[in-house]
């Protein structure tokens, strides 16, 4: 008898729940995306795409430090991003809950006014769900379909040698946030700044407006949202891609209560901005020759920086880490619900 | 603060879940069908149906006594009865599991089993999910996506006056095989007696090409599967439709082995046929002129027949029962997991 704990989340997927006698679906996208991509019956110019993540307490919160509306906003937000990293808009939301009886009716309506005003925020209706008294632990499970043209769907393995990578926002700040929930408060940091990341682990922004517009961007090639940290994710882009990804570590962005809370802790700080994961912002590709002009259009658009951080080779195959043009050995790893 | 334990299913959904400041989105039906209904992106013909059901340990089931591939078996079950329900046809499945780490790799591959095979069997692609490690329950989660001409959808408030009731197979069956799966056997059933009462609750047969065909007649009106139970399910179209549901008492199909397991004590068959739950049959109602002219056909393709138990009237609202011609007053409630 095999120890289901000794498997990766990607292994149990690939071993279990990949049908090997499943009737090919034609022009669809399925298991091993940010979202699968269904072809719209006789429309050929718009796809749905579909995402569902699942919330268990303990596992993935704990009420001791997530507020009722913060889990519901974190669940809705998490889903938003998957729809963003397909480069669609999402049209509609679904939510299951399994609610144990010891929570109050103020717990649910927190809880639901996080997950609404979300929804509220970019026109995304409740539409449907499944609702059930809990045993122990609360369960939160939610689907968000979208939709894009077909044109503009970016997939994980539609990058291209030469392409530019980006990122839209600093990394490790959410996993710094978590640390600071479990281990406590560190003295050093003023209040916003644990505030700040804390609110990152809490509360992430999907990138609802711009995963939509850089789908829009023929030169923007493959697209990935980062919640299982930088290393792992970019990881799943070069396989999808076959092709290798360079990373310069002296690009990566951080925020200044980042690198005020890992201070001088080099392997803390790379440990959190590649290996922490939920970042929840968009990892992406651009053809060399239009990267300044995304960018440029982006900073426009948006008010934000987009952040370079390297770019995709063929010569070579996974991700490479570089610093000061020096290739650095970098045993990082993801963020697995599995093996934490 | 209100406890949670004192309100049903609807009310947390009518008093938490309903967004009265929600953008309407034309032409939707939205929550408090079998499934969402959405239109197609440019194309007004076709139109997606969507729905999810969250299975949890202990709420939903027990291992003791079902097995992976069972559970597998039926979190997809239910979500195909849903979606013929409303007429239409499913199209991809979505599954999501958190998995204790207790679970063997061999209970996985047997869920994963029972789940791919019925999806197999109906051509439904498994195209995406989450899978996560649990805690201590173990969590399914579906989502399945289905598709409908949108002249076939048949909704619960589509009942008419005089329209004649009807059900696709016998009631209370899977209710009784609860009882025997949590008070033991009964020693004055036949194994195979105890097998396909068991059998009824422990994998039901979703009536996929059934609820398709029906879609297509234009003469079915309302529609809607038989989760919660008759009297709950018929309340749901009542409701719904603002019509009066007349049930003959003596038209409800019993099966044999159910029959014997009640034995004389009318009052437990009643409870269990009418408010137990869980047959996954359907429940319509057919214009009184085609009423003849469909079953004669549904008997003729699936060699089964139709059972008539009723009529809907604009003479009262909601379900009333009849026993001889003669009305009689019926205290039973639906299956509610937030009440049981």
């Amino acid at each position: 008898m095999d120890k289901l704990s000794r498997l990766s989340e990607r292994e149990i997927i690939e071993r279990f729940f990949i049908d090997p006698d499943a009737v090919p679906v034609e022009n669809q996208v399925g298991i091993g995306d940010d979202c699968a991509v269904l072809n719209t019956p006789g429309n050929r110019h718009v796809q749905t795409l579909v995402t569902t993540d699942l919330l268990v307490e303990q596992v993935h919160f704990q009420t001791s430090y997530f507020s009722a509306e913060e889990i519901g906003h974190k669940a809705i937000a998490i889903n938003l991003s998957d729809i963003a990293a397909m480069g669609g808009r999402p049209t509609a939301a679904f939510l299951s809950v399994a609610l144990p009886s010891r929570l109050s009716t103020e717990w649910v309506e927190d809880f639901s006014r996080g997950f609404l005003d979300l929804c509220r925020k970019f026109d995304v209706p409740l539409l449907g769900g499944d609702t059930s008294s809990g045993k122990k632990d609360i369960i939160v499970s939610v689907t968000v379909l979208g939709k894009a043209d077909h044109n503009h769907v970016k997939l994980r393995s539609d990058a291209q040698p030469g392409d530019r990578i980006f990122v839209t926002g600093t990394l490790g700040d959410s996993a710094a946030g978590f640390e600071l929930l479990n281990d406590g408060m560190a003295g050093l940091l003023e209040d916003e700044e644990q505030s700040f990341l804390v609110g990152r682990q809490k509360r992430p922004a999907p990138t609802v407006k711009e995963g939509a517009w850089l789908g829009r961007q023929a030169s923007v090639h493959a697209m990935i949202d980062l919640s299982d940290g930088l290393a792992a994710d970019a990881g799943h882009l070069s396989r999808s891609s076959a092709l290798g990804f360079d990373i310069n570590l002296d690009q990566i962005p951080l925020s200044d209560p980042f690198k005020k809370y890992t201070g001088q802790d080099e392997d803390k700080a790379i440990k959190l901005a590649l290996g922490g994961g939920e970042d929840y912002h968009l990892l992406f590709t651009v053809s060399g020759s239009d990267a300044e002009n995304i960018a440029d259009s982006y900073q426009n658009r948006f008010g934000t920086p987009l952040y370079e951080i390297g770019k995709v080779t063929d010569q070579h195959k996974g991700v490479a880490y570089y610093r000061n043009n020096n290739s650095i050995d970098l045993p990082v790893s993801g963020f697995d619900h599995f093996k934490r």
